[in-house]
Protein backbone atom coordinates (compact mmCIF):
# COMPACT_ATOMS: atom_id res chain seq x y z
CA UNK A 1 0.00 0.00 0.00
CA UNK A 2 1.59 3.39 -0.75
CA UNK A 3 1.35 5.82 1.73
CA UNK A 4 1.51 9.38 1.48
CA UNK A 5 1.89 11.56 4.29
CA UNK A 6 1.63 15.35 3.92
CA UNK A 7 3.14 17.58 6.98
CA UNK A 8 5.89 16.37 8.99
CA UNK A 9 6.11 18.95 11.65
CA UNK A 10 5.96 17.80 15.41
CA UNK A 11 3.57 14.94 14.93
CA UNK A 12 3.95 14.10 11.65
CA UNK A 13 7.61 13.54 11.64
CA UNK A 14 7.30 10.83 14.26
CA UNK A 15 4.23 9.67 12.45
CA UNK A 16 5.69 8.77 9.70
CA UNK A 17 8.74 7.22 11.66
CA UNK A 18 6.11 4.80 12.66
CA UNK A 19 4.68 4.28 9.19
CA UNK A 20 8.03 3.77 7.67
CA UNK A 21 8.79 0.94 9.88
CA UNK A 22 4.71 -0.92 10.04
CA UNK A 23 5.24 -4.13 7.11
CA UNK A 24 3.77 -3.25 3.79
CA UNK A 25 3.64 0.35 3.51
CA UNK A 26 5.65 2.26 1.07
CA UNK A 27 6.00 5.58 2.73
CA UNK A 28 6.08 9.17 0.95
CA UNK A 29 6.22 12.29 2.51
CA UNK A 30 6.00 15.92 1.95
CA UNK A 31 6.59 19.44 3.77
CA UNK A 32 6.05 22.65 3.00
CA UNK A 33 9.51 23.68 4.65
CA UNK A 34 11.40 20.52 2.92
CA UNK A 35 13.99 20.41 5.77
CA UNK A 36 11.50 18.89 8.14
CA UNK A 37 11.19 15.89 5.93
CA UNK A 38 14.80 15.00 4.56
CA UNK A 39 15.58 13.61 8.00
CA UNK A 40 12.73 10.97 7.30
CA UNK A 41 14.63 9.34 4.03
CA UNK A 42 16.65 7.54 6.55
CA UNK A 43 13.77 5.82 7.86
CA UNK A 44 12.83 4.65 4.60
CA UNK A 45 10.93 7.41 3.47
CA UNK A 46 10.94 9.09 0.02
CA UNK A 47 11.12 12.56 0.45
CA UNK A 48 9.26 13.72 -2.63
CA UNK A 49 9.55 17.81 -3.91
CA UNK A 50 6.39 18.59 -5.15
CA UNK A 51 2.89 17.70 -4.06
CA UNK A 52 1.91 16.06 -7.49
CA UNK A 53 4.82 14.12 -7.28
CA UNK A 54 3.88 13.33 -3.60
CA UNK A 55 0.35 11.92 -3.63
CA UNK A 56 -0.02 10.46 -7.21
CA UNK A 57 0.49 6.91 -6.99
CA UNK A 58 -0.64 7.20 -3.51
CA UNK A 59 -3.36 4.68 -2.75
CA UNK A 60 -3.99 6.38 0.88
CA UNK A 61 -2.86 10.63 1.60
CA UNK A 62 -2.71 11.34 5.03
CA UNK A 63 -2.74 15.30 5.89
CA UNK A 64 -1.18 16.62 9.21
CA UNK A 65 -1.26 19.73 9.33
CA UNK A 66 -2.70 22.68 11.76
CA UNK A 67 -5.84 23.66 11.01
CA UNK A 68 -8.35 23.71 8.55
CA UNK A 69 -7.68 26.57 6.18
CA UNK A 70 -4.15 24.69 6.04
CA UNK A 71 -6.06 21.40 5.41
CA UNK A 72 -8.21 23.09 2.24
CA UNK A 73 -5.18 24.93 0.95
CA UNK A 74 -3.05 21.75 0.46
CA UNK A 75 -6.49 19.93 -0.79
CA UNK A 76 -8.09 22.61 -3.03
CA UNK A 77 -5.28 25.33 -3.71
CA UNK A 78 -2.24 23.36 -3.91
CA UNK A 79 -3.52 21.07 -6.07
CA UNK A 80 -3.47 18.05 -3.75
CA UNK A 81 -7.10 16.36 -4.48
CA UNK A 82 -6.57 17.37 -8.71
CA UNK A 83 -3.41 15.02 -8.39
CA UNK A 84 -4.83 12.02 -6.30
CA UNK A 85 -6.41 8.82 -7.84
CA UNK A 86 -10.09 8.45 -7.72
CA UNK A 87 -10.60 5.31 -5.77
CA UNK A 88 -8.02 6.81 -3.62
CA UNK A 89 -8.77 7.77 0.10
CA UNK A 90 -7.86 10.54 2.19
CA UNK A 91 -7.34 10.78 5.96
CA UNK A 92 -7.24 13.88 7.58
CA UNK A 93 -5.43 13.72 10.94
CA UNK A 94 -5.41 17.17 11.97
CA UNK A 95 -7.49 18.49 14.32
CA UNK A 96 -10.29 21.13 12.69
CA UNK A 97 -13.43 21.87 12.70
CA UNK A 98 -16.50 19.12 12.15
CA UNK A 99 -18.28 21.37 9.87
CA UNK A 100 -14.80 21.48 7.90
CA UNK A 101 -14.54 18.53 7.81
CA UNK A 102 -17.59 17.53 5.91
CA UNK A 103 -17.06 20.28 3.45
CA UNK A 104 -13.55 18.75 2.53
CA UNK A 105 -15.21 15.45 2.46
CA UNK A 106 -18.17 16.15 -0.13
CA UNK A 107 -15.35 18.38 -2.28
CA UNK A 108 -13.38 15.14 -2.05
CA UNK A 109 -16.15 13.06 -2.84
CA UNK A 110 -17.10 14.94 -5.92
CA UNK A 111 -13.76 13.67 -7.26
CA UNK A 112 -14.24 10.21 -6.50
CA UNK A 113 -11.85 10.03 -3.89
CA UNK A 114 -13.17 8.93 0.26
CA UNK A 115 -11.81 10.62 3.29
CA UNK A 116 -11.85 10.12 6.79
CA UNK A 117 -11.65 12.78 9.47
CA UNK A 118 -9.68 10.92 11.77
CA UNK A 119 -7.55 13.81 14.65
CA UNK A 120 -5.35 12.02 18.03
CA UNK A 121 -4.94 12.50 20.87
CA UNK A 122 -1.75 12.28 22.78
CA UNK A 123 0.59 13.99 21.30
CA UNK A 124 4.40 13.20 20.60
CA UNK A 125 4.90 10.91 23.41
CA UNK A 126 1.81 9.02 21.51
CA UNK A 127 3.16 9.77 17.83
CA UNK A 128 6.89 8.19 18.79
CA UNK A 129 4.98 5.35 20.58
CA UNK A 130 2.85 4.86 17.80
CA UNK A 131 -0.25 4.45 21.11
CA UNK A 132 -2.36 7.72 19.59
CA UNK A 133 -5.88 7.82 19.98
CA UNK A 134 -7.17 8.03 16.92
CA UNK A 135 -11.34 9.17 16.89
CA UNK A 136 -12.06 8.46 13.33
CA UNK A 137 -15.18 9.92 11.29
CA UNK A 138 -16.27 8.38 7.86
CA UNK A 139 -17.57 5.53 6.51
CA UNK A 140 -17.15 1.92 7.89
CA UNK A 141 -15.81 0.64 4.34
CA UNK A 142 -13.33 3.32 4.15
CA UNK A 143 -12.43 2.88 7.96
CA UNK A 144 -10.91 -0.79 7.22
CA UNK A 145 -9.30 0.45 4.21
CA UNK A 146 -7.44 2.37 6.30
CA UNK A 147 -7.21 -0.54 9.27
CA UNK A 148 -2.70 -1.00 8.05
CA UNK A 149 -2.30 2.78 9.03
CA UNK A 150 -4.02 2.52 11.86
CA UNK A 151 -2.20 -0.51 13.19
CA UNK A 152 1.01 1.36 12.50
CA UNK A 153 0.05 4.65 14.66
CA UNK A 154 -1.65 4.44 17.72
CA UNK A 155 -5.38 2.70 18.62
CA UNK A 156 -8.14 3.54 16.10
CA UNK A 157 -11.88 4.02 17.00
CA UNK A 158 -14.59 4.44 14.34
CA UNK A 159 -17.08 7.14 16.06
CA UNK A 160 -19.43 7.93 13.55
CA UNK A 161 -19.97 9.38 10.11
CA UNK A 162 -17.81 12.05 8.77
CA UNK A 163 -17.03 15.19 10.74
CA UNK A 164 -18.07 12.54 14.02
CA UNK A 165 -14.02 11.76 14.59
CA UNK A 166 -13.57 15.73 15.14
CA UNK A 167 -16.59 15.85 17.34
CA UNK A 168 -14.70 13.25 19.49
CA UNK A 169 -11.70 15.45 19.66
CA UNK A 170 -14.16 17.85 20.54
CA UNK A 171 -15.30 16.36 23.11
CA UNK A 172 -11.56 15.58 24.05
CA UNK A 173 -10.69 18.73 24.59
CA UNK A 174 -13.94 19.95 26.31
CA UNK A 175 -13.35 17.37 29.27
CA UNK A 176 -9.37 17.99 29.25
CA UNK A 177 -10.20 22.05 29.77
CA UNK A 178 -13.24 21.57 32.06
CA UNK A 179 -11.50 19.08 34.28
CA UNK A 180 -8.42 21.49 34.93
CA UNK A 181 -10.68 23.54 36.22
CA UNK A 182 -12.29 21.30 38.72
CA UNK A 183 -9.23 20.21 39.41
CA UNK A 184 -7.51 24.12 40.27
CA UNK A 185 -10.72 24.82 42.04
CA UNK A 186 -10.53 22.46 44.27
CA UNK A 187 -7.27 22.33 45.35
CA UNK A 188 -7.82 26.02 45.99
CA UNK A 189 -10.38 26.12 48.00
CA UNK A 190 -8.54 23.66 50.13
CA UNK A 191 -5.45 25.57 50.05
CA UNK A 192 -7.51 28.89 51.01
CA UNK A 193 -8.79 27.00 54.16
CA UNK A 194 -5.09 26.03 55.39
CA UNK A 195 -5.42 22.31 54.07
CA UNK A 196 -2.01 21.01 51.79
CA UNK A 197 -2.72 21.10 48.10
CA UNK A 198 -0.10 17.90 47.63
CA UNK A 199 -1.94 16.37 50.46
CA UNK A 200 -5.59 16.58 49.24
CA UNK A 201 -4.47 15.76 45.54
CA UNK A 202 -2.71 12.74 47.31
CA UNK A 203 -5.55 11.52 49.45
CA UNK A 204 -8.46 11.80 46.84
CA UNK A 205 -6.58 9.66 44.08
CA UNK A 206 -7.87 6.66 43.46
CA UNK A 207 -11.72 7.62 44.45
CA UNK A 208 -14.24 8.94 41.59
CA UNK A 209 -12.06 11.93 41.75
CA UNK A 210 -9.36 10.45 40.01
CA UNK A 211 -8.56 11.44 36.80
CA UNK A 212 -5.12 11.75 34.17
CA UNK A 213 -5.98 15.87 34.75
CA UNK A 214 -5.56 15.34 38.36
CA UNK A 215 -2.32 12.94 38.09
CA UNK A 216 -0.54 15.22 35.74
CA UNK A 217 -2.29 18.78 35.91
CA UNK A 218 -3.01 18.56 39.68
CA UNK A 219 0.49 17.76 40.04
CA UNK A 220 1.87 20.92 38.24
CA UNK A 221 -0.53 23.16 40.07
CA UNK A 222 0.71 21.30 43.14
CA UNK A 223 4.62 22.36 42.35
CA UNK A 224 3.21 25.83 40.82
CA UNK A 225 5.23 24.73 37.49
CA UNK A 226 3.16 25.81 34.24
CA UNK A 227 5.96 25.50 31.80
CA UNK A 228 3.81 25.17 28.65
CA UNK A 229 3.56 21.34 27.63
CA UNK A 230 -0.19 22.30 26.42
CA UNK A 231 -0.77 25.91 25.41
CA UNK A 232 -3.29 27.80 27.22
CA UNK A 233 -4.07 29.61 23.56
CA UNK A 234 -4.59 26.21 22.12
CA UNK A 235 -6.86 25.65 25.35
CA UNK A 236 -9.22 28.33 24.44
CA UNK A 237 -9.27 27.65 20.68
CA UNK A 238 -10.67 24.32 21.46
CA UNK A 239 -13.16 25.94 23.60
CA UNK A 240 -13.88 28.34 20.84
CA UNK A 241 -14.67 25.42 18.39
CA UNK A 242 -16.87 23.52 20.85
CA UNK A 243 -18.77 26.81 20.99
CA UNK A 244 -18.97 27.58 17.14
CA UNK A 245 -20.25 23.84 16.56
CA UNK A 246 -22.76 23.79 18.95
CA UNK A 247 -23.89 26.95 17.79
CA UNK A 248 -24.13 25.80 14.09
CA UNK A 249 -26.38 23.41 15.36
CA UNK A 250 -28.39 26.09 17.42
CA UNK A 251 -26.75 24.18 20.43
CA UNK A 252 -25.66 26.32 23.86
CA UNK A 253 -23.25 24.70 25.97
CA UNK A 254 -23.33 26.42 29.53
CA UNK A 255 -20.25 24.66 30.99
CA UNK A 256 -17.96 24.79 27.93
CA UNK A 257 -19.39 29.15 28.05
CA UNK A 258 -18.15 29.83 30.96
CA UNK A 259 -14.69 27.94 30.90
CA UNK A 260 -13.88 30.37 26.93
CA UNK A 261 -14.43 32.84 29.31
CA UNK A 262 -11.96 31.75 31.52
CA UNK A 263 -9.26 30.60 29.18
CA UNK A 264 -10.30 33.68 27.50
CA UNK A 265 -9.78 35.91 30.92
CA UNK A 266 -6.44 33.48 31.52
CA UNK A 267 -4.69 34.54 27.93
CA UNK A 268 -5.78 37.83 28.78
CA UNK A 269 -4.11 38.01 32.09
CA UNK A 270 -0.43 37.22 30.96
CA UNK A 271 -1.01 33.30 31.23
CA UNK A 272 -1.18 32.68 27.18
CA UNK A 273 2.15 31.02 27.13
CA UNK A 274 1.73 28.83 29.88
CA UNK A 275 0.54 25.47 30.32
CA UNK A 276 -3.15 25.08 29.92
CA UNK A 277 -2.80 23.89 33.88
CA UNK A 278 -2.53 27.66 34.56
CA UNK A 279 -5.95 28.21 34.62
CA UNK A 280 -5.43 27.52 38.19
CA UNK A 281 -3.60 31.18 38.27
CA UNK A 282 -6.57 32.94 36.73
CA UNK A 283 -9.47 30.67 39.26
CA UNK A 284 -6.62 31.60 42.08
CA UNK A 285 -6.73 35.57 40.61
CA UNK A 286 -10.76 35.31 40.37
CA UNK A 287 -11.08 34.22 43.90
CA UNK A 288 -10.92 37.72 45.46
CA UNK A 289 -12.91 39.04 43.30
CA UNK B 1 -7.41 -0.27 72.05
CA UNK B 2 -10.59 0.08 72.84
CA UNK B 3 -12.55 1.57 69.80
CA UNK B 4 -16.10 2.79 69.65
CA UNK B 5 -17.76 3.68 66.63
CA UNK B 6 -21.28 5.50 66.70
CA UNK B 7 -23.41 5.23 63.76
CA UNK B 8 -23.98 1.74 62.37
CA UNK B 9 -25.70 2.96 59.23
CA UNK B 10 -24.85 2.33 55.22
CA UNK B 11 -21.49 3.01 55.65
CA UNK B 12 -20.86 2.78 59.62
CA UNK B 13 -21.83 -1.28 59.92
CA UNK B 14 -19.46 -2.24 57.03
CA UNK B 15 -16.87 0.15 59.09
CA UNK B 16 -17.42 -1.95 62.35
CA UNK B 17 -17.19 -5.49 60.68
CA UNK B 18 -13.36 -4.26 59.17
CA UNK B 19 -12.70 -2.81 62.96
CA UNK B 20 -13.70 -6.00 64.41
CA UNK B 21 -11.14 -8.02 62.11
CA UNK B 22 -8.83 -5.79 62.50
CA UNK B 23 -6.22 -7.23 65.39
CA UNK B 24 -5.69 -5.80 68.72
CA UNK B 25 -8.61 -3.75 68.42
CA UNK B 26 -12.01 -4.29 70.77
CA UNK B 27 -15.01 -3.17 69.51
CA UNK B 28 -17.99 -1.53 70.60
CA UNK B 29 -21.10 0.00 68.64
CA UNK B 30 -23.81 1.81 69.12
CA UNK B 31 -27.10 3.21 67.36
CA UNK B 32 -30.19 5.24 67.67
CA UNK B 33 -32.07 2.68 65.93
CA UNK B 34 -30.69 -0.26 68.17
CA UNK B 35 -31.82 -2.65 65.29
CA UNK B 36 -29.15 -1.72 62.92
CA UNK B 37 -26.08 -2.46 65.59
CA UNK B 38 -27.20 -5.82 67.01
CA UNK B 39 -26.49 -7.87 63.47
CA UNK B 40 -22.44 -6.78 64.17
CA UNK B 41 -22.60 -8.69 67.68
CA UNK B 42 -21.77 -11.68 65.42
CA UNK B 43 -18.78 -9.90 64.02
CA UNK B 44 -17.80 -9.39 67.43
CA UNK B 45 -18.36 -6.15 68.80
CA UNK B 46 -19.89 -5.22 71.73
CA UNK B 47 -23.23 -3.56 71.59
CA UNK B 48 -23.71 -0.89 73.30
CA UNK B 49 -27.36 0.16 74.56
CA UNK B 50 -26.97 3.66 75.61
CA UNK B 51 -24.26 6.12 75.03
CA UNK B 52 -22.45 6.70 78.51
CA UNK B 53 -21.79 3.21 78.41
CA UNK B 54 -20.89 2.80 74.71
CA UNK B 55 -17.98 5.95 75.28
CA UNK B 56 -16.53 5.51 78.88
CA UNK B 57 -14.03 3.36 78.64
CA UNK B 58 -13.19 4.14 75.19
CA UNK B 59 -9.63 5.04 73.79
CA UNK B 60 -11.12 5.97 70.63
CA UNK B 61 -14.69 6.93 69.57
CA UNK B 62 -16.03 6.59 66.02
CA UNK B 63 -18.86 8.67 64.70
CA UNK B 64 -20.33 7.88 61.62
CA UNK B 65 -23.67 9.86 60.75
CA UNK B 66 -25.07 12.19 58.28
CA UNK B 67 -23.86 15.48 58.55
CA UNK B 68 -22.72 17.76 61.09
CA UNK B 69 -26.05 18.46 63.37
CA UNK B 70 -26.10 14.93 63.81
CA UNK B 71 -22.56 15.02 65.17
CA UNK B 72 -23.05 18.43 67.31
CA UNK B 73 -26.22 16.13 68.84
CA UNK B 74 -24.18 13.46 70.03
CA UNK B 75 -21.01 15.18 70.74
CA UNK B 76 -22.67 17.60 73.13
CA UNK B 77 -26.16 17.24 73.24
CA UNK B 78 -26.19 13.88 74.13
CA UNK B 79 -23.39 14.01 76.31
CA UNK B 80 -20.65 11.59 74.41
CA UNK B 81 -18.29 14.12 74.89
CA UNK B 82 -19.14 14.62 78.79
CA UNK B 83 -18.58 10.94 78.77
CA UNK B 84 -15.61 10.14 77.11
CA UNK B 85 -12.47 10.18 79.10
CA UNK B 86 -9.99 12.85 78.92
CA UNK B 87 -6.72 11.95 76.61
CA UNK B 88 -9.79 9.88 74.69
CA UNK B 89 -9.47 10.71 70.67
CA UNK B 90 -12.48 11.69 68.66
CA UNK B 91 -12.00 10.96 65.25
CA UNK B 92 -15.38 12.13 63.13
CA UNK B 93 -15.56 10.06 59.58
CA UNK B 94 -19.18 11.85 59.06
CA UNK B 95 -19.09 14.08 56.04
CA UNK B 96 -19.80 17.66 57.52
CA UNK B 97 -18.61 21.38 56.83
CA UNK B 98 -15.07 22.57 57.61
CA UNK B 99 -16.44 24.92 59.83
CA UNK B 100 -18.35 22.97 61.87
CA UNK B 101 -15.28 20.26 62.01
CA UNK B 102 -13.39 23.06 63.98
CA UNK B 103 -16.02 24.16 66.00
CA UNK B 104 -16.25 20.75 67.33
CA UNK B 105 -12.77 19.89 67.75
CA UNK B 106 -12.29 23.25 70.06
CA UNK B 107 -14.82 22.22 72.20
CA UNK B 108 -13.44 18.58 72.50
CA UNK B 109 -10.28 19.62 73.39
CA UNK B 110 -11.26 22.27 76.25
CA UNK B 111 -12.38 18.89 77.58
CA UNK B 112 -9.16 17.45 77.19
CA UNK B 113 -10.07 15.13 74.36
CA UNK B 114 -8.18 15.27 70.96
CA UNK B 115 -10.13 15.29 67.80
CA UNK B 116 -9.36 14.40 63.94
CA UNK B 117 -11.96 15.22 61.06
CA UNK B 118 -11.45 12.06 58.89
CA UNK B 119 -14.13 12.27 56.10
CA UNK B 120 -14.38 9.14 53.67
CA UNK B 121 -14.59 8.68 49.88
CA UNK B 122 -15.51 5.10 48.41
CA UNK B 123 -19.02 4.46 49.39
CA UNK B 124 -20.24 0.85 51.00
CA UNK B 125 -18.29 -0.80 48.42
CA UNK B 126 -14.91 0.81 49.99
CA UNK B 127 -16.09 0.59 53.40
CA UNK B 128 -16.72 -3.50 52.99
CA UNK B 129 -13.39 -3.98 51.52
CA UNK B 130 -11.56 -1.63 53.89
CA UNK B 131 -9.85 0.55 51.02
CA UNK B 132 -11.91 3.80 51.89
CA UNK B 133 -9.61 6.82 50.89
CA UNK B 134 -9.51 8.68 53.93
CA UNK B 135 -9.25 12.31 54.63
CA UNK B 136 -7.49 13.71 57.81
CA UNK B 137 -7.41 16.67 59.42
CA UNK B 138 -5.92 17.61 62.80
CA UNK B 139 -2.49 17.35 64.43
CA UNK B 140 -0.13 14.72 63.86
CA UNK B 141 0.20 13.20 67.07
CA UNK B 142 -3.22 12.76 66.67
CA UNK B 143 -3.18 10.92 63.17
CA UNK B 144 -0.42 8.85 64.43
CA UNK B 145 -2.62 7.42 67.20
CA UNK B 146 -5.13 6.66 65.06
CA UNK B 147 -3.14 4.82 62.73
CA UNK B 148 -4.59 0.82 63.74
CA UNK B 149 -8.03 2.34 63.50
CA UNK B 150 -7.32 4.01 59.76
CA UNK B 151 -5.48 0.93 58.96
CA UNK B 152 -8.20 -1.42 59.18
CA UNK B 153 -10.31 0.80 56.79
CA UNK B 154 -8.62 1.90 54.08
CA UNK B 155 -5.68 4.33 52.65
CA UNK B 156 -5.68 7.17 55.65
CA UNK B 157 -3.73 10.62 54.05
CA UNK B 158 -3.06 13.86 56.85
CA UNK B 159 -3.71 16.47 55.01
CA UNK B 160 -3.44 19.50 57.26
CA UNK B 161 -4.85 20.84 60.82
CA UNK B 162 -8.23 20.40 62.20
CA UNK B 163 -10.53 20.88 58.93
CA UNK B 164 -8.56 20.11 56.61
CA UNK B 165 -9.92 16.50 56.34
CA UNK B 166 -13.26 18.22 55.45
CA UNK B 167 -11.85 20.15 52.71
CA UNK B 168 -10.38 17.56 51.10
CA UNK B 169 -13.38 15.74 50.80
CA UNK B 170 -15.06 19.10 49.64
CA UNK B 171 -12.38 18.68 46.79
CA UNK B 172 -12.87 15.53 45.55
CA UNK B 173 -16.59 16.29 45.83
CA UNK B 174 -16.38 19.16 43.65
CA UNK B 175 -14.06 17.55 41.07
CA UNK B 176 -16.76 14.89 40.72
CA UNK B 177 -19.31 16.75 40.26
CA UNK B 178 -17.98 19.32 37.75
CA UNK B 179 -16.37 16.32 36.16
CA UNK B 180 -19.10 14.55 35.64
CA UNK B 181 -20.81 18.09 33.52
CA UNK B 182 -17.67 18.13 31.48
CA UNK B 183 -18.48 14.97 30.67
CA UNK B 184 -21.86 14.80 30.15
CA UNK B 185 -21.86 18.35 27.75
CA UNK B 186 -18.88 16.24 25.49
CA UNK B 187 -20.84 13.49 24.65
CA UNK B 188 -23.90 15.95 24.33
CA UNK B 189 -22.17 17.78 21.72
CA UNK B 190 -20.83 14.85 20.03
CA UNK B 191 -24.54 13.20 19.95
CA UNK B 192 -25.98 16.44 18.64
CA UNK B 193 -23.65 16.45 15.71
CA UNK B 194 -24.01 12.65 14.81
CA UNK B 195 -20.91 10.93 16.74
CA UNK B 196 -21.55 7.93 18.61
CA UNK B 197 -21.48 8.66 22.41
CA UNK B 198 -20.88 5.60 23.09
CA UNK B 199 -17.86 5.16 20.46
CA UNK B 200 -16.39 8.31 21.69
CA UNK B 201 -16.36 7.94 25.51
CA UNK B 202 -14.62 4.24 23.91
CA UNK B 203 -12.12 6.57 21.90
CA UNK B 204 -10.85 9.28 24.34
CA UNK B 205 -10.44 6.82 26.98
CA UNK B 206 -6.77 6.30 28.10
CA UNK B 207 -6.16 10.05 27.27
CA UNK B 208 -6.11 12.93 28.84
CA UNK B 209 -9.80 12.88 29.11
CA UNK B 210 -9.35 9.50 30.92
CA UNK B 211 -11.34 9.84 34.41
CA UNK B 212 -13.32 7.69 36.98
CA UNK B 213 -16.32 9.48 35.92
CA UNK B 214 -15.68 9.14 32.16
CA UNK B 215 -15.39 5.31 32.92
CA UNK B 216 -18.07 4.63 35.62
CA UNK B 217 -20.60 7.88 34.78
CA UNK B 218 -20.15 8.42 31.54
CA UNK B 219 -21.35 4.98 30.74
CA UNK B 220 -24.35 5.15 32.48
CA UNK B 221 -24.83 8.39 30.22
CA UNK B 222 -24.23 6.44 27.34
CA UNK B 223 -26.59 4.07 28.52
CA UNK B 224 -28.95 6.59 29.78
CA UNK B 225 -29.23 4.50 33.07
CA UNK B 226 -29.35 6.86 35.61
CA UNK B 227 -30.95 5.03 38.68
CA UNK B 228 -29.28 6.34 41.71
CA UNK B 229 -25.99 5.32 43.04
CA UNK B 230 -24.40 8.69 44.32
CA UNK B 231 -27.70 11.31 44.37
CA UNK B 232 -28.40 14.80 42.96
CA UNK B 233 -29.43 15.95 45.80
CA UNK B 234 -26.19 15.08 47.27
CA UNK B 235 -24.02 16.60 44.65
CA UNK B 236 -25.70 19.93 45.20
CA UNK B 237 -25.92 19.67 48.88
CA UNK B 238 -21.97 19.36 48.18
CA UNK B 239 -21.85 21.91 45.96
CA UNK B 240 -23.65 24.51 48.27
CA UNK B 241 -21.20 23.40 51.00
CA UNK B 242 -17.95 24.14 48.82
CA UNK B 243 -19.81 27.66 47.93
CA UNK B 244 -20.68 28.31 52.04
CA UNK B 245 -17.03 27.45 53.25
CA UNK B 246 -15.47 29.97 50.29
CA UNK B 247 -18.34 32.69 51.25
CA UNK B 248 -16.73 32.12 54.86
CA UNK B 249 -13.26 33.30 53.72
CA UNK B 250 -14.70 35.74 51.29
CA UNK B 251 -13.98 33.46 48.49
CA UNK B 252 -15.39 33.15 45.20
CA UNK B 253 -15.95 29.52 43.22
CA UNK B 254 -16.84 30.43 39.39
CA UNK B 255 -17.30 27.12 38.04
CA UNK B 256 -18.65 25.70 41.49
CA UNK B 257 -21.02 28.39 41.22
CA UNK B 258 -22.46 27.33 37.94
CA UNK B 259 -22.36 24.00 39.35
CA UNK B 260 -24.25 24.84 41.90
CA UNK B 261 -26.89 26.28 39.33
CA UNK B 262 -27.15 23.28 37.44
CA UNK B 263 -27.12 21.29 39.98
CA UNK B 264 -30.17 22.98 41.68
CA UNK B 265 -31.70 23.51 38.57
CA UNK B 266 -31.43 19.07 38.21
CA UNK B 267 -33.06 18.82 41.56
CA UNK B 268 -36.23 21.18 40.45
CA UNK B 269 -36.83 19.67 36.95
CA UNK B 270 -37.66 16.23 38.40
CA UNK B 271 -34.04 14.62 38.24
CA UNK B 272 -33.40 14.63 42.31
CA UNK B 273 -34.36 11.03 42.65
CA UNK B 274 -31.57 10.10 40.32
CA UNK B 275 -28.37 9.41 39.80
CA UNK B 276 -25.91 12.73 39.82
CA UNK B 277 -24.82 10.86 36.31
CA UNK B 278 -28.47 12.57 35.44
CA UNK B 279 -27.13 16.20 35.08
CA UNK B 280 -26.52 14.98 31.73
CA UNK B 281 -30.54 15.24 31.24
CA UNK B 282 -30.11 18.92 32.85
CA UNK B 283 -27.84 20.09 30.56
CA UNK B 284 -29.44 18.28 27.71
CA UNK B 285 -32.45 20.24 28.75
CA UNK B 286 -30.33 23.41 28.36
CA UNK B 287 -28.90 22.37 25.04
CA UNK B 288 -31.97 24.21 23.25
CA UNK B 289 -32.79 26.78 25.62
Amino acid sequence: MNVTLLGTGLMGAPMARRLCAAPGLAVTVWNRTPDKALPLAEAGATVATTLDQAVASADVVITMVDHGAAVANLLFDQGVAAAMRPGSLLIDMSSIKPREAREHAARLEARGIEALDAPVSGGTVGAEAGTLAIMVGGSEAAFERAAPVFAALGRATHVGPTGAGQLAKLANQMIVGITIGAVAEALLLAEAGGASPAGVRQAIRGGFAESRILEVHGQRMVERDFARRGAMAVQLKDMRNALETAREMGLSLPVTGLFEQLYASGNENGFADLDHSALFLEIERRLRL
